[in-house]
């Protein structure tokens, strides 16, 4: 499994970072690391594009020993006593030059304590969720529906657990509001053979680029004011607020040593903060939070 | 003392707010607030000034019952059985728009649990910083010498002892520097009787204008380009990082419930992330970051 899920995520890498070059007419950069104790990854990066102003995809493929606090911390084994730990994941954020385009946020990945070999000791996690400055249904209901197709072709039960885990994730206590429109997310996903898993994550990978690009294809030529750009810049400050304060990998990354720059990747370019900033009643920014405060069905 | 403290903290901010508005130009606006569960504050912030990007300037005089968590995390008295607390403070950011103008910090603040009467039970906190993007060694060396004279005055300990710790406690491992060239700043101060502790309370938000505004005054005509305040931009992501990942207050607003917008007041009106972004070698930026990551002695 390790060398079946190390060879995925680099070419879900390759497959994923050729499509969006294509689309944005800039190329990625590419950084290859090390990391102290263990593994190391391969982030690439695409700045002030003209479609993207921001887009990372990382792979990594790490390996050593947790602290005891960090393993009391993980998911998963946490009956398992040894420290050893291996992983392997993709983890890319995409945020668009036009607000009109929604910031697109995928991870997944497959973690084993010790050989792996016990019950328990391994499983898989990620998901899939969209971040909208502005509420387009379609865009939501073809994005929820693309995942739903692809958790549906392996079990549906999947859809209906995962749905509303994303939501309570991504999730800002301070502000009673959700981070975007949601998608999918799940964690210690290892109840039947990890074989079915796999299969379950390959086509979950797979969704990413059918959920996502037809949007930005569809809204990327959208006319936006000055108006729209301080909207969308508001919702930036609070992607950082989500990813700073609440995000489990961000925060597990920075204390472990992780290699910074491709953990706050996933930050916007640029952000804002205006003091008791609140959209006019009525008005499309309103109806944005409305939804994020009152998480919808979508499909 | 709560009642000395209450009316320190008003007045302070009354002193502190009038100088800032005649200094920009623009007043404050004033938003009083209640705590469910007890007391409230008065935040006043000045945004988008001709001086001033974004100034915050809050008091509260906030009681109630801790939870059995936030009290052991709770500094000073850790042996104390009750879970009511008190506590009185003054908390300001200053940003301005001129990258030459640093960003200035300052928070001075009095708690007690349960009456306050048992040893331990009370004790003062607080600090002043200072977090330019641009070094010059005139405005730190006078930011430093204002607060210690205001520390010498009571205890020429106090300088060497707080000068250190807020080097320590403004500082982001994850990027292993500094947020800014430091200042003071302490915790749990109880060593002596709270009359003479006051007094020097009094003395550092005393110090507070005449530490800064000198700087302001010098610097807010400098001119400046593009590239400076691209630089100021990425050097405000960087305070984002430092106050949503690690600053103590902030973490503990957020989850005790406190008030999102008077607590994240702090935040700049704009911030910038760019992936593995390096100051040119020898060039002023590169020469401050030189200093965030070797703190010195100023005085």
């Amino acid at each position: 499994m390790r060398e079946r899920m190390s060879e995925l995520v680099h070419q879900k890498q390759d497959e994923i970072c050729e499509a969006l070059a294509d689309v944005d007419g800039l190329s990625f950069r590419e950084d290859t690391w090390e990391r102290d104790g263990g593994g190391g990854g391969r982030s690439r990066v695409l700045q002030d594009g003209r479609v993207f102003e921001k887009a990372g995809v990382n792979v990594s493929v790490v390996e050593g020993e947790l602290s005891e606090k960090a393993a009391r911390q993980m998911g998963g084994g946490t009956h398992i006593d040894s420290l050893e730990f291996w992983a392997a994941g993709i983890s890319m954020v995409l945020h668009a030059q036009n607000p009109m385009v929604p910031t697109f946020h995928a991870n997944y990945r497959y973690f084993e304590r010790g050989e792996g070999d016990e019950p328990g000791s391994w499983w898989f996690g990620g998901g899939a969720d969209l971040t909208p400055s502005y509420l387009f249904e379609d865009d939501v209901v073809h994005f929820h529906s693309t995942l739903k197709d692809a958790c549906d072709a392996h079990d549906e039960e999947f859809y209906p657990e995962f749905k509303p885990w994303c939501d309570d994730y991504f999730y800002l206590d301070h502000r009673n509001e959700a981070r975007g429109v949601g998608g999918i997310f799940f964690d210690n996903l290892n109840d039947r053979p990890a074989d079915e898993l796999f299969g379950f994550i390959e086509s979950a990978a797979d969704a990413i680029l059918p959920s996502y690009l037809p949007i930005v294809r569809r809204r990327r030529d959208t006319p936006f004011n000055r108006h729209h750009k301080r909207w969308q810049q508001l919702r930036r400050g609070r992607y950082v607020e989500f990813n700073l304060v609440y995000d489990r990998g961000t925060k597990f990354g920075l204390r472990t040593g992780g290699r910074t720059e491709s953990i706050l990747m996933s930050l916007p370019l640029t952000a804002r903060w205006e003091y008791d900033h609140h959209p006019v009643e009525g008005s499309p920014e309103a109806e944005m939070v409305e939804v994020l405060k009152n998480p919808r069905s979508w499909v």
